[in-house]
């Protein structure tokens, strides 16, 4: 298991790993006021979908647990709305930062009006409840991908994964990653190779990271070197994340993924992809009808957001944040309902209506 | 064709571009001396094994031009010798350095015994002389090159290239840009997606500069964008130079070339190698033999040479430094005697052989 921990719930605090500062520094910061919570969301101090979900969760708690126990509970509720509005504009995009922060204000209201919690001081132990049930939650998604994950790989000696869909992407054992973690548990040490992931090197930075702070060996190469490393024949398996998946199963994930796969398929290597059945979208059919975010010149022609010049100003950049995989490059896809086989426009429909 | 002159000998001294400024600053820089030209080479003021080649026999003909016109053609001889043995440890493993150095001075011996030179201030004349041959050699074998991969790319609209095998690596046009730049002779515009090529840069920083000062059309994209490039249908070919090609075809390139093969086979794109006949070894079967380099950690775990890091002090880096791409995935390879197409072991010896 990893011996980071990303966020946790501890004293009346917060406590987050200061992720600007990896890979020099690794930096416990304690949270105990929404704002700190706001600028650490705002700044990426805390990152990834799951962990800035719970990271929302708790920033709200915290902005709301002030109020007067025998307060107005009409007055509190607006409040909950408020502090929650403003939370939410941490990170414009950030689909799980709004998921916690409707959750938070709608079991709230509900809590108020069905399970009959007349005070402000009971609703606040209910929130901060939730927070908490949230962080568990994910927990417990990440332990089950990571379960499922294990007997598709655990004999398989050395794995390739890209970005990072780890531990320190989620308030658990991570997604791609959580296999690796259960194998470690159970004294399966499996070798890894982390894509560095340009433009913004969240694998180099942060998968090797954790996983060389977990004990588990793990060997940093530039992206364009997977190629090489799968012709020799020490990549057994290849498990990325996913940002979105379509009822199909084609995937889109950070950009070089789909190389990836290709690369994969081209070795006989099996590739897989890890992440919880809400990352399904099953009102999309396929790839295709997934819009693809380009981002900014900066991100490639500038190093790490300095001044230093990498791409003359001359030349244009393109720059596609993330890449669509087409379903029949995918061997599985490992999801805490357990793994998903081909033919996946039958199995996926299957597997997530099958509560 | 490029607007930038690589190097170039203009009354008297050696005009070079400084390419430890690019792409920051396009400077020219003068060179009058045996040892100004020894530091230019051994800090990469020019690079690329054709352009080192070049500046070698110029900068040798400099250290050895001021010696007294009616000295002793013996002591000279030993003079050459010296002087050539000194510029050949500037960079220990370039093959073109002293591949010049040998020519010049083969051909000053030679000279002064078959050519009946007997005077210094002759042999002197006799070795500037060689040294604009082996310029001149490499523009027409760049040009030649280009002519003949002109004709397999011309009506393709837009290419991909891997790296930098343009004019700033050369005394000409380049090898694997060469095309491009006859296409533009010829009223057409090729345009060209250019991999940044991890971890030196050499596709964002000299590709995307030479290319964009001649007019020609460039966007940079991240080793890991290609295959998603691929797969909008917008290239049409790939091309790419070749370190070493062995007798079956199977070629060395800089790292990531063969992720490039790999992903343009899979969506059907043509996948051209562009390189000079000297690059065969025919004393080579194939890839399996070519022994592949593994470079220093601190190109993938600092940037740019500076302190900062961006891989854990933990986790461990594989840096090689090219990679073999397999003859099955060569469409053709264009050299200056034309193109070669498959079945390669016979047509590579054939197409060497027809002198």
């Amino acid at each position: 298991m990893s011996r980071l921990k990303t966020i946790e719930w501890t004293n009346g605090i917060v406590r987050i790993i200061d992720q600007t500062l990896l890979p020099d520094q690794i930096l416990y910061i304690d949270i105990a006021t929404l704002d700190r919570m706001y600028e650490a969301i705002q700044v990426l101090r805390v990152r990834g979908a799951p962990a800035i979900g719970i990271a929302a969760a708790f920033g709200l708690y915290l902005g709301v647990k002030d109020f007067d126990d025998g307060g107005d509970i009409n007055a509190y509720l607006d409040y909950v709305d408020e502090r929650a509005g403003y939370l939410a504009t941490a990170r414009p995009t950030a689909v799980n930062l709004f998921w916690a922060l409707d959750r938070m204000k709608r079991v709230a209201r509900e809590s108020a009006v069905n399970a009959g919690i007349n005070t402000v001081g009971a609703l606040k132990k209910r929130l901060l409840g939730e927070a908490c049930a949230i962080h568990e939650e994910d927990e417990r998604m990440c332990r089950a991908i990571g379960e499922a994950g294990f007997e598709l790989i655990k004999d398989k000696g050395c794995i390739l994964t890209h970005c990072n869909a780890g531990a320190l992407a989620t308030g658990g054992m991570g997604t791609a990653l959580a296999p690796v973690y259960v194998a470690l548990e159970r004294g399966v040490t499996l070798k890894v190779f982390a894509d560095e992931t340009r433009p913004l090197l969240q694998g180099a930075r942060i998968t090797a990271l954790e996983l060389s702070e977990a004990g588990i060996p793990v060997t940093v190469i530039c992206d364009n070197m997977a190629a090489s490393v799968m012709a020799t024949g020490q990549i057994k398996s290849c498990i990325v994340g996913a940002d979105r998946i379509a009822a199909n199963g084609d995937t889109a994930n950070k950009i070089g993924t789909y190389g990836v796969a290709l690369i994969a398929a081209a070795h006989n290597i099996p590739f897989y992809v890890a992440a919880p059945s809400s990352t399904f979208d099953l009102a999309i059919p396929d790839g295709a009808h997934i819009p693809i975010e380009e981002r900014g010149r900066g991100e490639v022609a500038q190093w790490c957001g300095t001044e230093k010049k990498t791409v003359p100003d001359k030349a244009a950049v393109f720059n596609p944040s993330f890449d669509v995989t087409p379903s029949k490059l995918i061997t599985a896809i490992i999801t805490e309902k357990g793994a998903i086989f081909p033919p996946y426009t039958a199995n996926i429909a299957a597997a997530l209506t099958d509560e």
